[in-house]
């Protein structure tokens, strides 16, 4: 067998140490030091399970049973599940409670990751309407036309759902306005909260919502991957469903699901979580901070205005007439900020890119603007 | 909000740094130095995702894209692909190639994820005959009869699952000759290796399977939640169908699976893995002198003889005996064990337990043999 394992030892990653990382996908998911001893504890394979008796969402050493109901109390839900991630969460529901062949209303900001959980499923979808450029914003009363549309034509809706921060402007939707719809309509109502819940603070019962889908190693802290599925009780009977063989186990679950460390990193990140969506405003302050500085430049915000999200997305013109006389072409706006320590924005990218501020200190992002101001001032 | 999250502080987890663990499920689990180290680097959320563009399976920084195809060679397959874990894998093979109805013809000895992933797909099933006490093996001529049965009662078979190693009695099943049976009628073949692939060499073109589902946190020294999904080539199409919608991503695999340091502990383990396959006749050899060496005292040791895998169960008529005469009733063996710093032997069983000595040193065996020796003839 000819397998080289040299490459395979000592993989670094510099990234996270050395950088400032800006990627939008991995702020919410830096791990707080009380995370990071638990996992010296835990990194071994099915190490949680040392004392379980048959179902990882009840066992008591360590406490993972009161953490989910803790966790159904920060989110305003009635049970918890541990899951992969949120797609793994909105596949469950789908799975469950629809029909082959059903339609998932679904916001027209919708993630990829809820197209391929309803394609596994064998589900149809209609996908509403969202505001023209600049703003993106999801419709909600285009929620109440496609459902009258789809009712009109006898196609069976089997689920709502909606992106409550979308990945790519990073807009806040409406939840309220869409769950009234939804209720009114009498649909189950899912909410895909990857880029919120442990960002934000989240209330599912105040929203109307039926399950909220949520990601530990996006927005709570945790190692990947990782992530958690909340549901009205309502649905309990639906979701939970057990297995006839082995009565104990959750088909949905596939008997058990985080079974090792992130799971644990989620539980020693919570306390962290819970300070830190209280914080939420200050936040808001940094990325607006960042936008009200970046945009004299030649930058454009995309996506609602003023932010109520982390996630920047901006149109950067600049970048572009820069890169046409640069040798470097695309590579130099992310060359000269590796330089000064900054990473996560894509490499070669000019017209345009996402960024978040999340969770650095004021010191990080005053460093972060004036780097990104003195880059464009000197080579434009 | 009333949530009080010292219980989350401080978690500890000692069996595993303090004591010798015998727990089956764990022995193949346990991580080598190499890849603790990785840890470090990628513990926070999505941080194996730096330098991706679109898939997992096809990130080259880390090597993940590599990984993968030297994983196809090590386990003898075509295509590889990262999952949560075993059950996971299967659930994606019967998700995908059966259609709802059909039936998964399983050996009797099938671990309970085969049940939920078969029947959270909606499939039906057939169990095969195993021996009768003690032996419990598999009888793969079982598996001709259960298909010329269903075929005559014009059902629709959609796969042929065999577990290569079960988690009760740690029988090896005679993989060739079911192979044999599955290929002479057409039907495609899984082999659940959760407990095989990564403790003993396995070649999956030799045995003829077309699925090899592997358990990453079980048996390949890596953290969990993670596994590997080996298929072969013939079933590209159908198992890793890409998205409608993103025509990148692949459904069974929601898009992306392992995206966090799971999959990273697996590959710092790999040349661990491929020079510990080498040595499972040492293995045997140890588990063979623990059974040699304990049965005397009064345990009898259930499942095929000798001993062809590390789990070993024994029935003991002897731990019931003292357990009607201890204060402590059934627990005194595990405090009893505890005292000497041996750990993973469920509290207060007496008529049976699992063990496994998998990767201990002889002198660890010898230190485990010697101590139950002690307690029984102390206590008898």
């Amino acid at each position: 067998m000819d397998i080289n394992t040299d490459k395979y030892k000592n993989i670094t990653r510099n990234l996270e140490r050395e950088m400032i990382n800006l990627n939008p996908i991995q702020r919410g998911g830096i791990l707080p030091t009380e995370s990071k001893k638990i996992i010296y504890e835990y990194w071994d394979g099915y190490s949680v399970c040392d004392y379980c008796s048959g179902r990882l969402d009840q066992i008591e050493t360590p406490p993972i049973n009161e953490f989910l109901e803790d966790m159904s109390k920060f989110l305003g839900m009635d049970i918890t599940r541990p899951t992969h991630g949120a797609r793994e969460s909105k596949y469950a529901v789908m799975n469950s409670i629809c029909k082959e062949g059903d339609y998932v209303v679904l916001d027209g900001n919708a993630h990829y990751t809820s197209y391929v959980a309803l394609e596994r499923a064998k589900l149809n979808y209609e996908k509403t309407d969202i505001e023209e450029y600049p703003t993106f914003r999801v419709i909600p009363e285009s929620y109440a036309e496609k459902i009258d549309m789809l009712e009109d034509s006898k196609k069976n809706i089997g689920l709502i759902l909606l992106t409550h921060v979308d990945g790519n402007y990073g807009n806040v939707a409406d939840v309220e306005k869409v769950g009234k719809i939804a209720k009114s309509k009498g649909y189950p109502f899912l909410l895909n909260c990857a880029y919120s819940a442990g960002r934000m603070p989240i209330d599912g019962k105040k929203l109307n919502v039926d399950f909220i889908a949520a990601s530990g190693h996006k927005s709570m802290a945790a190692s990947g991957p990782c992530g958690l599925l909340s549901i009205n009780k309502k649905y309990e009977n639906e979701v939970l469903e057990t297995s006839k063989v082995n009565v104990l186990k959750e088909l949905q679950m596939l008997g058990c699901t985080s079974r090792g460390i992130p799971i644990l990193s989620l539980m020693a990140s919570f306390e962290h979580l819970i300070e830190r969506v209280k914080k939420w405003d200050l936040e808001l302050e940094k990325t607006r901070k960042v936008v009200n500085e970046l945009e004299p430049l030649g930058f454009k915000q995309i996506g609602e205005k003023p932010r109520n999200h982390d996630i920047i997305r901006f149109e950067t013109p600049i970048l572009d007439e820069i890169a046409e006389k640069d040798k470097r072409r695309g590579f130099f706006f992310y060359e000269e900020l590796k330089k000064r320590g900054i990473g996560g924005i894509r490499r070669g990218v000019t017209k345009e890119f996402k960024m978040s501020v999340y969770g650095l200190t004021n010191t990080q992002v005053d460093y972060v603007i004036n780097s990104m101001k003195s880059i464009i001032n000197e080579l434009r």
